[in-house]
């Protein structure tokens, strides 16, 4: 049984590549984006009694999984090799390309009668195509008793973030800082964002990722420590391009 | 931007027919239903892990809301004709079309290397076909302090529910009775399952609805009493039909 989806918008993200962003929603809880609706779901009867609620689940599609093998087992990231079913887990790479993703709203923008939805704790990478959104309710979707499995935890912070002092002035010289910059680059580090083939297998220990408009390069000193090394604009055009 | 999707398998449910289910998931925690997962999706090693969950995510289409036109305004059916934006509604006539429900994963059965999971809690209609399953992960979708809006509480049950004494003996000579069959007609006929229409503007107080193989008639007495009047044999092929 076949059937035909359409998006209904698109995310704009504060992550321009996949590398670094968290494994899951609400992980980094500065980690902003916004969602351009495609007419005529950006009017503003579509959004009448959304002010009163503080969380909505996003549907979209992992469109940069789409050329991906399904399997029907998975290793995920945090667990060490460790192989679970497809359906024991959120895998990206599954038959439905789809996922959920529940996220603070922030802020509902109305101009000229088109409304931009502005979300906080996001894990999608910019041009996510949005399936659908829909309003979390407590009563049905909050169950703090159930069961996780082998990820009823949430993940623990493994390393501790220090700026160089050159990243420091750097970040201190950007006409847009607020706190929240340095926020969201502590949460995105804190879980070490490298793949796990660079986590065993690697000598590599610098790295860089696209931030807003912004390349952050870092340095892995150890096992219980990363260094900010750098934070620049990103080239013209190198955060739309990367990892595409 | 379009794409197409294809469903996993296919969900089994008590209800087989959209008059009476709840208005969301696990409202009737005993409502009892069961996926039938297609090959290859129904394999053993799809489902390493998951007994560890207590709670799944059915995404799902609403299949018999296809040939619904779509508005941007949506009046819930219990706010008495208040007008909410789509957005801010869960209405099953979206542009979508895809669902999510939050059930309770009770038990998964394996038979010849073929997984069917078992579910309660559910609020979808025999047929509706499953599109993803993911599992529960309460750090992550668990947020009791969130703001539901409009939505912000649990609908109370509206009706007390009586059994006439005719229904009382059809519930106990019925040969797979057990305590659960007479929870579920109360938990389903205490949120009166009565479309607005009939509440409002009819004189129409007998109504029957298919559960499981079975035909539940009751009687509405008065604004807060229900008489369960009988509970007999659906006829053959009436509960596949009604409602299609």
């Amino acid at each position: 049984m076949k059937f035909e989806l359409e998006a209904i918008g698109i995310l704009h993200s504060c992550f321009k590549q996949r590398f670094g962003i968290p494994s899951q929603a609400r992980l980094a809880t500065t980690a902003r984006g916004w969602i351009e609706f495609y007419p005529p779901y950006d009017r503003e009867e579509a959004f009448v009694g959304l002010e009163g609620f503080s969380h909505v689940w996003l549907i979209f599609q992992f469109h940069q999984s789409l050329d991906n093998e399904v399997n029907l087992t998975v290793q995920p990231p945090q667990k060490n090799g460790a192989k679970f079913g497809l359906w024991a887990t959120r895998a990206p790479n599954r038959p439905s390309q789809i996922g959920q993703s529940l996220v603070e709203l922030e802020r509902i923008e109305t101009t000229k009668a088109k409304v931009t939805l502005h979300l906080k704790g996001i894990d999608l990478v910019e041009g996510t195509p949005i399936i659908d959104i829909k309003p979390y309710l407590p009563y049905v979707d909050a169950i703090p008793e159930a069961k996780g499995g082998f990820a009823h935890q949430a993940p623990q912070p493994r390393l501790q973030v220090e700026f160089t002092e050159c990243a420091a002035q750097q970040l201190a010289a950007i006409e847009n800082n607020d706190a929240d910059l340095r926020t969201l680059i502590i949460e995105v580090l804190q879980y070490d964002p490298r793949p796990i083939y660079y986590r065993k297998n690697s000598n590599k220990k610098v790295f860089s990722m696209a931030l807003y408009d912004l390349i952050l390069s870092f340095e892995i000193l150890d096992e219980r420590h990363v260094s900010v090394l750098a934070l620049v604009p990103a080239a013209v055009g190198q955060t739309d391009t990367q990892d595409r």
